[in-house]
C-alpha cells in the first residue's frame, strides 16, 4: 500500500536509503519497516483502526543513484514525546537489518518541542569565551591520559596563553590515578585562569565529563564550584537521553564527540551523519559538536563535512544552531584553508598537529592569529 | 613495534578483525589503533615514559581468512574503572574508522569486578518464573502499540492463562496517551495475577522501563509498589552505564533489548554480537540477552546465535550467567526445533507468530507445553 505523496506537515517523515535488488523487494521492504518500527506484527494481524493511525505511511519508493530512496512517515504522538523512543522510531529494529540507511528526517514542530535545543549555540559559545567578532574559535585538548594533573594543567596553561578560546579535557580524561577528576579539574581551570590574568586572554576550559552517570551530579557540582562553563561530553557512550538532562539542567555548554557514534556512519547501513550528528545532537542540546575533518586521519571527505556544517546551522525549528567543530586530525598549518571554505561559524579541535611542535604556546599563537585576522 | 606474544593475564586484550590490503598496512593500522585508543596523538608526540605504560601493546598481527587478526593489549587502569572509558578503549574513536570489526575481548580480574554483572542470571530468572526445573522460558509480549491499556491487560490475561512465564511489554511502549505507563503497568500486573490466581499459573509481568532517564526513579519505585520484578531495557538507547546502575540498585531483573544496537554488528566494521551482547551486555548487568534468531525476520546464522547462548553461558570471572533469550520472528511450531538444538538454558521469546493465530492463549499453551514436556 503505497499512500499519495503528503506534505510532511504534521507527520515524522524519514528518508531512507534501501539496498534492494529491485523495485519490488524496496517496496517490500519499505512496508516492512513501517510495520517493525511501530505494531511490529504482520500487516494481517494488526487491529484494523490502527492501520492507519499506528503503522508507517510508505510516502514513496523511488530510485536514486544505485540504490532506493523509500519515504516513511510516522504519527508524532507513536513516540510519546521522549527520546528513547524517538530513537527506537528512528533506527530500533530495523538497525538489526542491513541494507537500510537513514539519510534524511523531518520532524513536524509537536516533535521539535519535544527536544531542548542547544542552550548556548554558536552565539553562546562566543559569549562564553567572550568573542565579540564573528570569527572562527579555536580548541585545543590536553593530554595524553598517564599525565599527573600538574603536567596537564601546565599544557591547558600554554594553550590559554596562546590565544585558545577553549582548552579541552582529551575524551580520554576521566577519573584516571594519574590525574584524578577532583584534582585535574581545580589545577586546569585554575591554570588557565592565571594564564588569562598574565597574557589577558579570555581562555575557558571545558572538561570531560564523559563519566559514570551516578557521579554527574556531584562532577557537576564540583565544576560549577570551579567557574567552569562547559564540558566535553560523548552522547553515544553517556546516553543521548542523558545528554538532554545535561543540556536541559545543567547551565553548562556542551561539546559532543563522536566517539563510538562511528558505527552507525556506513555506507550501505546506519544513520547518515547529517541525521545523528547535524540534527539529533544538536536536538539533544548540543551547543559544539565535533566531527572528523577531511584531510585528517578519519575518512571523512570535505562534501560530507560541508554539509553538516549547513546542517548544524540550518534552521530546526525554534532551535538554536549549534557550533561545527571540525577536528580528528586539522593540521594546524591548514587552518586558513579550512577557514576560506567553511566560513566564521565553526570551531577548529586542534590535537596532534600542535602536540608535533615543541612549542605549544607558540603553535597555538600562529593558528589563533591566523583565525583572528583572516 | 611488535610485542612478543604474552599472556592475557593482568591486561586487556582485544581482537580486531582489519581490512587491510596487505600485513605490512594491517601492522601499520594495528599501530595506529593502539595510538589512537590511548594517547591519541603521533608515536613521536608521546612521552617516553608513556610510550610502554599507556599505548597499547600489538601482541601480534597475522592472515586469518580475507583479513588480518590484530592482537593489541592494554594497561587496564587506562579505563579508570568506569563504563564510559572501558567503551571509549574498546571502540571510542575507531568506530569513526571503517574495516575495523572487534571479534574478541579477554579482561582481567580487575577490570571484571568493576562490572555488576547479573543480579539474577539464568538461575535467578527460573526463580522469578517458580520454575524448578531446568528447561527453558516462555516470554511473549504485549503489543502493538495504540492499543489502550485495558486491551494490552487482557493480552497479558490471555499469555499468562496460556502457560507464558515472562509476559513483557513491547519494546516500543513507554508512556503513550494511548497507554500510558502507569496505567498499563497498574493493569497488566493485575491481569497476570488474576490469571495466575485462576488458572494455577506463575507467570509474571515485565514492563518496558525504556524511559527518559530522569523518570527512571519514579518509574522504578512504581513497579516495585505494583509488584512487579524485572523489566525491559534497551542498553543502547538508554545508555550501557544507565543499565549498570539499574542491575545494581534496581532489585529489578533485567532483559536486555537489542534495538539500535544491530549498526555495529557489520561484518567488516564494528563490535561481534559475541562481544556487544555476550560480554558487554552481560557484564553490565543483563539477566537475560535478547538477540534475533535464526530463520526469522532478521539476517542471523544459527551458528552465530548458538555461539551467542555459548558466549552468555561461559564463565566471565565471578559474573553468572546470562539467560540467552532467542527472539526477533521466532515461529511457534518450530520451538520443539530449537530447543532440541540450543538446549535448557534458552528464553524464547514469540511475538508475531502468536498474533497470527486467532486465539492467543491456546497458541501460547501449545508452546509452553513443548517447552515443559519436551
Amino acid at each position: 500500500m503505497i499512500h499519495p505523496v503528503l506534505s510532511a506537515s504534521g507527520r515524522i517523515s524519514v528518508s531512507y536509503r534501501l539496498s534492494s535488488p529491485t523495485l519490488r523487494a524496496a517496496r517490500a521492504l519499505a512496508r516492512a519497516i513501517a510495520l517493525e518500527q511501530t505494531v511490529e506484527i504482520p500487516e494481517a494481524a494488526v487491529p484494523a483502526r490502527l492501520l492507519d493511525l499506528i503503522v508507517g505511511h510508505v510516502e514513496r519508493v523511488r530510485r536514486r543513484a544505485s540504490a532506493w530512496e523509500a519515504v516513511i512517515s510516522y504519527q508524532p504522538r507513536i513516540n510519546g514525546g521522549e527520546v528513547p523512543q524517538f530513537l527506537n522510531l528512528l533506527f530500533g529494529n530495523i538497525s538489526l537489518l542491513s541494507g537500510v540507511r537513514i539519510e534524511d528526517l523531518d520532524l513536524p514542530p509537536v516533535v521539535l518541542r519535544a527536544f531542548p535545543g542547544p542552550s548556548f549555540g554558536i552565539a553562546g559559545l562566543r559569549e562564553i569565551c567572550r568573542v565579540t567578532v564573528r570569527r572562527p574559535l579555536l580548541s585545543a585538548s590536553a593530554k595524553p591520559v598517564g599525565l599527573t594533573a600538574r603536567q596537564l594543567a601546565a599544557i591547558c596553561g600554554k594553550f590559554a596563553r596562546g590565544g585558545v578560546d577553549i582548552v579541552k579535557d582529551d575524551h580520554s580524561l576521566s577519573d584516571q590515578r594519574w590525574a584524578p577528576f577532583r584534582e585535574r579539574v581545580a589545577r586546569c581551570q585554575d591554570a588557565v585562569e592565571r594564564a588569562n590574568a598574565a597574557a589577558g586572554t579570555t581562555a575557558v576550559f571545558f572538561p570531560n565529563l564523559t563519566a559514570p552517570v551516578d557521579q554527574l551530579e556531584d562532577r557537576i557540582d564540583l565544576l560549577r564550584k570551579v567557574g567552569c562553563r562547559g564540558v566535553l561530553v560523548s552522547p553515544m557512550i553517556l546516553g543521548l537521553d542523558t545528554v538532554r538532562t545535561l543540556a536541559g539542567g545543567s547551565g553548562l555548554a556542551i561539546l559532543a564527540h563522536p566517539m563510538f557514534a562511528g558505527a552507525f556512519f556506513g555506507a550501505r547501513h546506519g544513520i547518515a551523519p547529517n541525521v545523528l550528528l547535524g540534527q539529533v545532537y544538536r536536538l539533544i542540546g548540543a551547543d559544539g559538536v565535533i566531527y572528523p575533518n577531511a584531510g585528517g586521519r578519519f575518512p571523512w571527505t570535505e562534501r560530507a563535512c560541508r554539509a553538516l556544517n549547513q546542517r548544524l546551522r540550518a534552521p530546526l525549528g525554534a532551535h538554536r544552531p549549534s557550533m561545527p567543530v571540525a577536528g580528528g586530525g586539522v593540521d594546524a598549518h591548514r587552518v586558513r584553508h579550512w577557514n576560506r571554505r567553511y566560513g566564521p561559524d565553526m570551531m577548529y579541535l586542534i590535537g596532534s598537529s600542535f602536540y608535533m611542535q615543541r612549542d605549544l604556546e607558540g603553535a597555538a599563537r600562529r593558528v589563533a592569529e591566523a583565525l583572528r585576522f583572516s
